[in-house]
């Protein structure tokens, strides 16, 4: 494994260098499409569920050509074969990696009676407080934060057309009061569950706020004159953790646990899905995880050229590393998924946003970018301008849903035309002579028609990817998703990083620590005089 | 005006780029603040409701010095003067821009009579909607994207204390029926409201949307055979729009105005306000227009060494064009203002992602940064580790609330203690050494030493702004928006841009027009290849 070259130390690299500069550089997708009639066909590539349109970014067929030497000379194969096998890929915590293990089915891959015991313990719990006729419950509040939050707080409103009507899901993560206030003004305690998720259960915000959520019942339950107490606690809330006697000694008698293989940004796929479990039954539950292995057998079997995940994480590279942009933008033209881009910025963010390689060499090239975005079509009003005319290139990810889940169907097609037309209008752009010709009915009177017609102007030549669903089911979502996590792992390994570990919390944490006493105390000695001055102002 | 020198064109730019590479490019904070005990008041500046902390980014007195004489060079103060004076300053539209005067005092600023007219029928229709007992309303619905969504529905949570206790808010936006379906799935057409902003009356995703709620009214109030009709429209559909007639055919019968000088993406002061006002009621409306005018008075009166949307403006372009950072993490340590980065992408990309001077020219350095960001302590558990230790350098804006409106003491002093502690990891770093001095629990065992630590280093020297509020208040918040807005101002007229025009939205919604029906027929003749294909997967 560690013998396994960093991109930047390959011959690929080297030759992809040359390319740039040759074709890269000024490579104009206007002109490769005049060229070749055929590039839509060579750069579509349908993976189980998830179509990806490759042919509107800035690489040719000799550049994807190049970028598979490369992943084949950083032997991307052999590593992710290790990961999937079980090898403690996570150096740095001598640890497997084995999310995909959570979606295997029953009698293949790794652990597996310890997955699919836990699962049909877990699925058969959540059965039952769908059954709300019997358990009573009305709200669902899951109390976590980071891996413990943004999975299933993507996951529940993206599914919604799946979710028992019966329920309603909150999700808490901040420390911060303000959080938890607003979600339990509105809950009767006698009908909610509180999911308490956190693999230590030692938290510090998750800990707080289920501290927290048990004040508040025990109190509104004496209120309403209604028994709580150990039984009360026992019924209302719920662990997922590995920590059962901290579980215990909080009140908590139900609990699912999940394993140090799997890293909280791949976990929705444990126990710590509790809560779409709940909210869309174990049935759709099991099919979210098939779409994951469905994607997770392409990823492992299918050709580096036709491998979804393999060929997103090139062009990732390709687009850091030799055009330098920064960030990506992600636009779901899907309002389900409008916590997705949160989502990604964990899983790509804190995956790959390392500067030293598995050896601990400080890298000279950029790692993971600035993942952002809002659903579309909402950004076209907001930031989509700097898009199509500001001054850096941003590549955007498109995502399309062919059918809808609700029957406003001029309003989908209204959607989808958009989604279409932006990145369209990002690759064809428009030209000031076309500008010109235009009308421009809310236009100045008096300016200049070629100044005019110089605002109007857009450069084009600006790179998109499209994917494209056919429905948002849950089996979709899981293929999405693990095409997510495959992807980072391809640019990470090219990159000779470890995506696996989190260091860079540590310190904050630790700080945090040392400030919280003087926060009461006022005690200021040894600090920066910023942070003194700061903290100065809002002791209390 | 046009006189006025861009950025690049000055003598002080120049002093600058010397001054960058002698001191700016290598400068240490932890070294500035060994060097100068006076830097934190330095660097301190108190503003109307808000203070903000400079001293962790990566200036010194030296270089604000610069950066103020490119301010004078670009004759700043004769531009934001032109601006609120009522000047045509949005030069491609021939508009003036007077945002400013939607919070000017009874009798002071531009059109008052008309803003105040308009003020005061908004919040005595809006105190009647909060005399719920009166009123019948439970359920208030903005229909409105962009600029007629993000300010109300960032403005909302973020005022939850202050909001009326008996109302729920709901925003529609996406022409995608996925958003408006969930929304009207929990609500009882009789008591609910709907509220249509679009300023022509003619917003594809608005009207699409307001049609879809008055489709679901009238077939809600037949099946509960209660009385709709005509009556039923007028009292159930409010229009903030200029287009009284489209309104009307609409059947809506009460509307409130605003003009053509009020931008969408400065448009909350408006009657676009009117959720917000529904919502915490007519004096805290007026409160939160008072601290807008506040900070305006500030911005119009402050020197500029002491003018806080200003000099962050400044540091922007410092950020941008001499250290080439390319985002800014916006990191809000209150849940309310969750909505808060996405406000600011509209605002701020919106405004200055623009590639061409007020003369046309096309400009050779960067515009406006992308700005992203979730509310602390959330970011901490998903990509902070990318702030710490990747390898990019994204200058943070922490935003901390000395008094919160819960009554959670303890978890109020965790939040505040991580976010200073988060501006002082970024800060100070931590070193290989001191890293290998360290016990890490959760580390390898068999891993090196010196690999491991290296692991845990940090680089530090993390430019960050703290901004503080003493309580999130009206006030407080309206001059928080108005410090980003003039903010935004600053480094635009430094640009030499036009950050009032959005010309980069026109292409997409053309090619959308065209591209509409061929969904319906599959008509994919003249499209390029990727479209034409991408067209033919999705047309029904």
């Amino acid at each position: 494994m560690s013998a396994a070259p960093r991109c930047d130390q390959t011959e690929a690299w080297a030759a992809l260098k040359g390319h740039f500069v040759a074709h890269g550089r000024d490579f104009d997708v206007r002109d490769a499409f005049a060229r070749d009639p055929g590039r839509f066909a060579a750069l579509g590539v349908q993976a189980p569920l998830v179509y990806a349109d490759l042919s509107k970014n800035l690489v040719d067929t000799a550049t994807v050509h190049f970028l598979l030497d490369l992943a084949r000379e950083c032997r991307l194969e052999e590593r992710r074969d290790a990961m999937l096998a079980g090898a403690p890929v996570n150096v740095t915590e001598g640890r497997p990696v084995l999310h995909t293990a959570l979606r295997a089915p029953r009698g293949q891959g790794a652990h597996s009676d310890d997955v699919h015991g836990v699962l049909d313990a877990l699925l058969g719990y959540a059965e039952g407080v769908r059954d709300v006729a019997r358990s009573g419950f009305t709200d669902i509040v899951n109390i976590g934060i980071g891996g413990s939050d943004l999975g299933p707080q993507m996951v529940v409103p993206a599914l919604d057309a799946y979710v028992h009507r019966g329920l309603r899901f909150h999700f808490v993560s901040n420390v911060d009061g303000h959080d938890i206030s607003a979600v339990l003004r509105g809950l009767d305690a006698r009908s909610t569950l509180f999911i308490v998720a956190s693999k230590t259960f030692t938290t510090q915000e998750t800990m707080a706020n289920a501290m927290a959520a048990r004040a508040w019942f025990d109190a509104e339950m004496a209120r309403l004159g209604a028994a709580a107490g150990p039984a009360g606690h026992a019924r209302h809330f719920v662990g997922v953790t590995t920590n059962l006697k901290a579980a215990a000694e909080f009140g908590i008698t139900t609990t699912f646990g999940f394993w140090d293989w799997v890293g909280g940004r791949y976990s929705l796929w444990s126990a710590i899905g509790l809560p779409i479990a709940i909210a869309i039954g174990s049935d759709n539950f099991r099919a979210l995880l098939a779409g994951a292995h469905a994607m997770d057998r392409h990823f492992a079997e299918a050709p580096l050229a036709q491998n979804l995940p393999v060929l997103l994480g090139l062009i990732d590279v390709w687009y850091r590393n030799f055009h330098a942009f920064t960030s990506r933008s992600v636009a779901p033209y899907h309002q389900g998924l409008k916590r997705l881009p949160a989502y990604l910025q964990q899983l790509e963010m804190e995956s790959n946003g390392k500067r030293v390689d598995l050896e601990g060499v400080t890298l000279p090239f950029g790692t993971s970018p600035v993942v952002w975005g809002e659903p579309g079509t909402n950004g076209q009003h907001a930031y989509f301008q700097m898009l199509h005319q500001g001054t850096d290139v941003i590549p955007v990810e498109f995502i399309a849903v062919r059918t809808p889940t609700h029957g406003l169907a001029d309003q989908h097609r209204k959607l989808l035309a958009n989604c279409l037309a932006q990145s369209q209008a990002l690759m064809l752009g428009k030209s000031s002579d076309a500008a010109a010709a235009e009308r421009a009915p809310t236009a100045s009177t008096t300016i200049d028609r070629d100044v005019l017609a110089r605002h109007r102007t857009f450069p084009g030549n600006r790179p998109s990817t499209t994917l494209v669903l056919d429905t948002l089911t849950p089996q979709a979502l899981g293929a999405l998703i693990a095409m997510y996590e495959h992807r980072v792992f391809t640019s990470g390994a090219l990159w000779g990083i470890n995506s696996f570990d989190q260091w860079g919390v540590e310190l904050g944490k630790a700080l945090c620590s040392e400030l919280l006493p003087r926060l009461a105390s006022g005690d200021t000695s040894g600090l920066d005089a910023s942070t003194a001055g700061l903290l100065k102002m809002l002791a209390t």
